[in-house]
């Protein structure tokens, strides 16, 4: 299969440049008969949508889905489900400059090697212009999780730059503009954006999603473990550049006894793992965090090289995002949403007809480290 | 696909169980004309192997390897190649005491609920021995890569519990029981290891691979970047909780200015992407990092649950690596080659009569920070 | 991979319902820098569209295409191609009275029992209105490959009900409305329809289509042999009931030395085979034929059920097709485009290095049977 | 995916050439918790075996099958399941004489120009003998829809060269070497082989398949319905030219009220479809034709091209079966198997929560043509 389709069973295509008519999905193997409608995406794809807040970029996208197929009289029927957002607000002339240059730590250069040939005009394909369409498809993701398992998917900002932020109140997170789960550091992640913004720089950001009432089985060994596949989905985001499951790169420093999570009948002790073992997923809540980097497109100048091989000084002036992490919170979400979902339709076709007679441990126990 | 494939163009299906009869691969799609001997693969089998010094498991296997088809007068033919390792010490009464509990982080309760039944000796599918096939399959994938486009991959511990080894010599890597680059830190990690065997307890790991002499251009957005199909195939590995591409976590608190790779006529300034932008391969070194975790198989008693529910207390007495990180790295290789391959591949199904005309910037320039 | 994608290397995911808002397409994997505009879907399109001859439905539908993303420039990217067809010609009141009605031998009946819920206006996705988007993606396909390699396909009807027709003239085929290939065919077709809608039945239908200029290679066994997967494409087109490759049938009483294509260095002597030998192209003209049903959508009363399991008497009033076949041609080039970019794509992935050093045999010598 | 592999959640990957040394075969995603022995699978390889009657090749094979993983304690465990049967009688001398030549409609050529390489021992992978792998896979998916769903798979031989044979008597099947239903028919079957023996040539065939007591709603239009994917399995056997689902090439001169199955709440009123509306079965048996070629290794001399392009004269004198049709039906079984296994699993991934609310017609009316 090629590249533009993410899923084995839940599987979603995607088109899309960034300056292009518009972007596209298609969602084929929803469960049927689940409520769907317009409003389900739109939340999601408001939460993403540029231009909401001054530390985002002040391109104006109305991101207006619309449900093409698949859906009838309100409920999904298992029919593959085309989606559309078309691009209204592309100005394309502010890209024309970048025709013939390739900037620094931008796909431009790659494009150009891979297929000899590319759409300049925002950075084409590779914009993040086109993880809207991955939000609209977790939306529906979602959407039949919480309804045929009630598995419910949130992500926020585990730090900007220096500044970490603890998960301290779920509720914060869609209070402030960074997805900052922490109220007290809201004022210092917009001291830093500012300064930010006056030095014409940019810089990286951790975010955290966490899928809560999970339930266990989920994941194929050993290849597709879903650990595995929450890693592809979670790296495939543009700008990222690691993924940790659980404890992630700390684990590396822990010893056997404070790491593994020990089992109680009342719940786990803790999630060190990150509510996967042997990358199935035990029922605790499965927690994922990724890092991005922070974005090239700076009105620093830097050095570079055009399609000839010359050298030249590259300058971004367009409407960029000084940090790019701020809005990924939904877009990690949605790709978690993707892999869950996928799982449990796999988990189902082969394991369907299982009852393993063995009684399931509840997540972990409240106050637990790594819970 | 089932989870037991992986790669979509070269790909590997494995199968075997610890303590069953065999261990088994059927690898497809290899590309016909090379030529490959049984020796090829057993010299990074042999890498792997248990039993080699006395920081590993003392699990006695030959680990000899068969290949059963695909290969003819010595060369692939581009037909499917079968290999097959017998196991030959299986000693499965030590394991018997565990039929009926779940170890705490192992994955015995997972395949429970997920299969509602197990093959409970020495984990069954769930152990580390799985990955032998994964290290043949990979050898083969080194051999056609570094014969068609002279690629060349080599891994290193990065990491062992608190103590960090800069690669400072490839050719030491192969003369220490640790894969450790860094001659200076090998004794540190010898004292280190006796102490924690004297504890009974276990310790994580971290493992560095990379893969020189790339070619740009691999790499298949949206959803398979190379990255992305790395973080699959790295997270996919028993134990594995983190995957990083080039600066990795890193990123996080980078600005824009100190991550990108400026680029210039003689080579890219630095390599903080890992060699991959937009997730395609620049054609500089492709970096990766991965987390092990500390094992779970203690000899120090844990809580944890019977298949009833009922609280027991687990010690592992078995023969355990006290650390799994430290036979990872030909494992993490053998991944990477993998991936590799099969994108080089997917790249030229499709772009193969592609010349893009623009000039190949050559890898990093020598001494740069994350070349 | 879920059954509304075609395809493995060159891939096309299809949504839409015969009465939705509209019909749509994502092709990915399309090699990049081949010349495509609208115009080359459209020439197609325009063969299939309904409306054209009072031999077909009534139904008006301008099938007017848009590429959205994937061209630039005139050029093909790489990334993938989004098109659209939006449906004008609805008339959705038509349809109102099978609601809820199990139509014979149509989807009506497997569709509720699959998904417990079905779009019924005008059949939904079970619709032929669907194989629009597979004529718009196979005139791409066969841009590409008349483009890279030279290879043409076309088809023509070979059959109407009792009246056979040889393959006398392409020429012909365009000049009427049956794509009859033997001019002299088709008074006596034209007048076999006017009976048949006299009568108010319907009849069935033999489309052959052919691929010449082929180049020998293509095709993955065991499992993946171009004509198997040929057989998949043309089968799954609505109505289809058999497909032969070459000889088909007509193998089950040919002795050995009758169905064997002796080779001369000159070419093939014949082509019982089809083009195709253990699953690989071998150079020859691939041919293939597909016999479709008899609609069943006809006036004269049938028996049925309804949703409830009541007896009822079924009458279809609608506008639709006596013979489904007769649009069919452009359908069945348009599978058999995709097929043959798929494999080349793929084996050029895995055998891309390859040089056999045998010579390429000639294509079948002229005026042999089977050719 | 590469071409080895079959199915898409439960998934079959063979390996494996006529004189190498082992054929295998690796089983994914089998539904966990059923029983199976080594004896389940050897009695369907019984019933292929070559040498068991004069009528077949006279190559002496033990086709002893080992199971290698993914049972334990007599029940399949979830993983997957490797298989391996060793040849034993090579001889392979007997092959030696067309190393360098190109047998007329023999995979040969299409071998050496696809890969640039081939296995000459035997035909190597194109051997009919990688057929013994289907077959035990076959065997494994036949044990999993008799457990779960009730649903049985059987085969017969519907022609023989001239010779048509009606189903007549289930029973009678297994009691002649020709798998043919209609006892009458057996000695003419007996005189014609005989005949054909002597003459030194071949003849095709017919079989025909059939799945009883199937459920409604399997297939995944719009591409992989379970016509389309049947056709694929059927026209991926050796030697396969053509295939038919129901009524197949004789609905081209059908009229819409001789095909069209009407319904009634007793139960459809035929089956000229096949058990299949829209791509999706309907609960009735599905039934398939497909057709032999018969095969090309004669002691009859034949024109063929050496590796050089010289014309040589071609006489296979090895052993031969003189119609390997006849040794098809239980392959036809295993492939239908296979399709349907893989199908039931997809939806209950899918589908898995749906009530369609509508009840379920009975089969066909006992006696009505084409049940």
């Amino acid at each position: 299969m090629s590249g533009n389709t993410f899923g084995k069973l839940f599987t979603v295509t995607t088109f899309g440049e960034s300056h292009g008519l518009a972007l596209g999905a298609i969602i084929d193997g929803c469960p049927p008969g689940i409520e769907l409608s317009e409003e389900d995406l739109q939340l999601d794809l408001d939460r993403r949508k540029p231009g909401t807040s001054r530390y985002t970029t002040q391109r104006k996208e109305a991101d207006q889905v619309k449900i093409l197929s698949g859906v009838f009289e309100g409920k999904t029927t298992g029919t593959p489900i085309g989606l559309l957002i078309e691009n209204t607000d592309q100005r394309s002339k502010d890209y024309g400059k970048i025709k013939d240059q390739f900037r620094p730590a931008h796909a431009d250069y790659t494009y150009m090697q891979k297929y000899g040939i590319r759409d300049y005009r925002g950075g084409g394909r590779s914009s993040a212009r086109e993880t809207a369409m991955r939000v609209a498809a977790g939306a529906v993701a979602k959407k039949v999780l919480a309804n045929l398992w009630g598995i419910k998917i949130r992500g926020y900002l585990s730090q900007l730059g220096p500044i970490k932020a603890e998960l301290l109140d779920w509720n914060e997170v869609e209070q402030n503009p960074f997805f900052c789960p922490d109220k007290s550091k809201v004022p210092e992640m917009e001291a830093y954006m500012q300064a930010l913004n006056k030095e014409g720089n940019s810089v990286g950001a951790k975010i955290t999603v966490v899928a809560e009432n999970m339930i266990p089985g989920l994941g194929e060994p050993v290849f597709d473990r879903i650990d595995a596949d929450l890693a592809h989905a979670l790296m495939g985001i543009n700008a990222v550049k690691g993924v940790e499951i659980g404890a992630g790169f700390a684990c590396v420093a822990q010893k056997g006894t404070e790491h593994r999570d020990e089992i109680t009948p009342e719940g786990f002790k803790s999630n060190q793992a990150g509510g996967v073992l042997g990358g199935i997923s035990t029922g605790q809540d499965l927690i994922a965090s990724l890092a991005l980097k922070p974005t090239s497109s700076l009105r620093i100048p830097g050095q570079s090289v055009d399609i000839e091989g010359n050298p030249v000084e590259v300058i971004t002036t367009g409407r960029h995002d000084p940090c790019v992490g701020i809005r990924a919170t939904p877009i990690a979400e949605a790709m978690m949403a993707l892999v869950i979902l996928d799982h449990a339709l796999r988990n189902r076709g082969q394991n369907g007809h299982v009852q393993s007679g063995v009684p399931i441990i509840p997540g972990s126990i409240p106050g637990q480290i790594g819970s």
